[in-house]
């Protein structure tokens, strides 16, 4: 079953002349075509073979920026697109897109591909392999779920899916706005209310949780549901789906909940999260964490395996706060995964350390930002700590459009050791928890944090920059708590 | 000579009751209040009597805000007022404005002052001392610059006039349009052509540095050069005033320089930098900088002196990355002494460890950051570094809005360690040179600093945050740098 070329290779491997390794790569977004490009930067064509497959008909293009495209923010597709599978083969790696591996056989050094137009099969062989098999949003198997007019945004296929539905909605005619319902309010779930809302739909977005924003505690996520309804988002909390009702054509037109309730939906967003799309490495054998994510050394080498590496959104990444592993697809992470893949795979040295958990988002005017720990997290690695909560404008407060931010810390108990912090806050807020970030992974305490040098101008920031008066709170939290 | 009230307190601090100790501030803005406040926070009237002499009329204002206000920004001086006279004496401050400290006699624990308006003088006891002293303007001693229309804008009072300049100019009839000439271009200097700008003024910005904003290296100073003449601002380098010229009012009507150049003038300010003002801690024998600014320890207390704090603008503060003091005069520097100050005084504990150079500005559009060394201070410093400059857009690049901005990192030769940081870009950058400020106290290195967890979303940053992108440069020209 050995491709011809692929057979080739694998015996010039073993003969006494220097042989052209081939590189094979899963996946041809973010970390994957990082991981190529970077390794060609190292490597020339006579030297290293690159082969990459990729299943859907793009490369390298920004899956965050879909919200942003659909909304009518970012005029064209294709300017998400960073490098296409044309440009990609200008640099001499051989991309086949619209091409999906299959399966795995890291014993035999080799990979299985379909062709997914013509259905053809064959066996690539590979000295080393990556894998960027990215993650998959969570379509929990429901009545309806597969009906026309319900979308997830994970991919820029999808994304394609999905406004190929939101025009075919406007050229129809009919009374009344339409109305979206996007299951899910984490981070895709708001971006896409605001997409959606750009669009002119009435948006009514359904969670599971007491408030949107799972990934803040629930008091910050309570800021974010009252903006939320401030912007016209309708929001149902605590709401579980049950089925999608459909019409006679087989299109969505309603979102059925546990307690009943139906919401009418002319289009249907799943937010809802995703998971690592790791079937091909389970069954491969390769180890795997507690959120399914393939777990990998700090060079990213897939633990155990001398020749395979992973990265992006089907790998778990080092929490170096909660000291264990955790899933967290992230455009950047990947994106630094594909640099160091890409140095290790052409024989260089860089390594991944870990992350802290950082992430940003708006919803409209409002912007959303975490890093580290939440409460939950924290009480979940041992850890006993106080929390401290202030708000404050982000700049001079006498400076014109001053926006008020929420900024919560969390401090370790005893030690003062900053654990996290959440910003919910108007424009020019979110981007501050990068200090924060910066100091978790010094591990500064809050008493450090305060007398950090941060700009200071009255257009940037009050006298004392909000994330410095959260810190003051929370050194005196820390003193009051005692040992 | 001793004041009525001081003798008897100064009694009754030998006596064998317990006593009102008091604490006399000399000096009523950042530094001292902050200082007064966070004391009488910590202590009650019946503990601690606290006097506080300010020659001005004002107390706790932002003069940072000045320009923004002169500008036309922000609506009434009054909003530049933190806390007024009246409040501070509400809260059992006994605040002597229009009442200037002309000596002061550590040996004998007291201060002399001078009520401003009825010339008397007096003498109070103190047991604890807070100098607060501020700084001046740079006022080279020119043929004509005491003439009307010549200012400095270092206080509020300074901005007054400024203001009643700027208002009878407006009322005066006159042809053609208003020029201003602002002597310097750091940051008073390039904050004031902003505002002169803003108030319709045709403006010269005269310095004698090759480019402006010398708190940045030449390279990044002529990307705000070029900049400020986009937005109309004439700039004129390598410009030594020599005198101002008046009308026969004694009225400024033009600049001159060293080759002669006259440069007429309806306003000139003055922006050439300021210097501590110490000239009764000198005289009182305290102990002063190489820039004249008093020597304080950690804990803000003036060296050699167990009874006397100073801080603000007034003191050197430790730069943390070159190893020795400067004068760094910023109001968040000031709030942070008067807590640390406040704290001491009241018998309580708190540092502060010194600075990493941080600052931030703008002019119009164009957003200017630095943190760390320029090229300059780490020479002088027995540095050896790299640099590294690179563009990037400070959003993602489809984003709508996304603003260019450039980034310049030095990091030390052999180890890699950050040096610094300068930014100059379009709206959204400054406040990014944070990281590099949290990054540059932990003593990260470059390689260090690739690695950092940062925010990252379409609308906040490129998938490669700009500073990130710096520091991978940096590691690389570490690398090639070799030991």
């Amino acid at each position: 079953m050995d491709g011809g070329e692929g057979a080739v290779r694998a015996m010039t491997a073993t003969g006494t002349t220097k042989a052209t390794e081939r590189l094979v790569v899963v996946g041809g977004d973010a970390a994957g075509m990082s991981a190529a490009s970077q390794a060609r930067r190292l490597k020339g064509p006579a030297e290293l073979e690159i082969v990459a497959f990729e299943r859907g008909h793009f490369t390298s293009y920004s899956a965050c920026g879909i919200p942003y495209w659909i909304g009518g923010l970012v005029g064209e597709r294709d300017d998400l697109i960073a490098r296409s599978p044309e440009e990609h083969r200008a640099r001499h790696i051989d991309l086949r897109t619209r091409t999906e591996v299959v399966e795995l056989d890291p014993a035999g050094s080799r990979v299985r591909a379909r062709d997914l137009d013509s259905g053809s099969e064959s066996w690539t062989h590979y000295d080393r392999l990556v894998l960027a098999t990215g993650a998959r949003p969570v379509r929990p198997r429901l009545p309806g779920i597969g009906a026309h007019g319900v979308h997830g945004v994970q991919t820029l296929d999808d994304g394609q899916r999905l406004m190929t539905t939101l025009d075919r909605e406007k050229a129809r005619e009919r009374t009344g706005r339409r109305r979206a319902v996007v299951v899910g309010a984490g981070y895709i779930g708001v971006e896409m209310a605001e997409a959606l809302i750009g669009r002119d739909y009435e948006v009514t977005v359904l969670y599971r949780g007491e408030q949107p924003m799972a990934t803040l505690d629930p008091d910050m996520g309570g800021l974010v549901h009252s903006a939320m309804n401030g912007m016209g988002i309708r929001t149902v909390g605590r709401a579980e789906v049950t089925k999608i009702l459909t019409d006679d054509h087989g299109r969505a037109r309603a979102v059925v909940t546990e307690t009943g309730e139906e919401y009418e939906a002319d289009v249907v967003v799943l937010g809802i999260g995703v998971e690592p799309r790791t079937a091909l490495a389970r069954a491969a054998g390769l180890p795997l964490g507690p959120s399914g994510g393939i777990l990998t050394d700090l060079s990213m080498r897939v633990r155990g395996h001398e020749d395979i590496w992973a990265g992006g959104d089907c790998v778990e990444v080092m929490d170096l706060i909660a000291g264990r592993t955790r899933h967290i697809p992230l455009g950047t992470h990947a994106n630094k995964h594909g640099q160091v893949i890409g140095s290790g795979v052409a024989g260089g040295y860089a390594t991944f350390p870990g992350v802290v958990g950082t992430a940003v988002s708006k919803v409209c005017d409002l912007e959303i930002a975490r890093t580290g720990l939440r409460e939950r997290d924290a009480r979940e690695a041992g850890l006993r700590f106080v929390t401290a909560t202030i708000s404050s404008t982000n700049t001079a407060g006498y400076y014109p459009g001053a926006a008020q931010m929420t900024v919560k810390m969390l401090a370790e108990q005893r030690t003062g050791r900053l654990l996290g912090l959440q910003i919910v806050g108007g424009p020019g807020s979110a981007k501050r928890v990068d200090v924060a970030a910066v100091a978790l992974t010094a591990g500064m305490t809050v008493e450090q944090v305060v007398s950090l040098d941060l700009g200071y101008a009255p257009p940037f920031s009050p006298v004392w920059d909000p994330v410095l008066v959260a810190a003051r709170k929370a050194v005196t939290a820390v003193r009051s708590a005692g040992a």
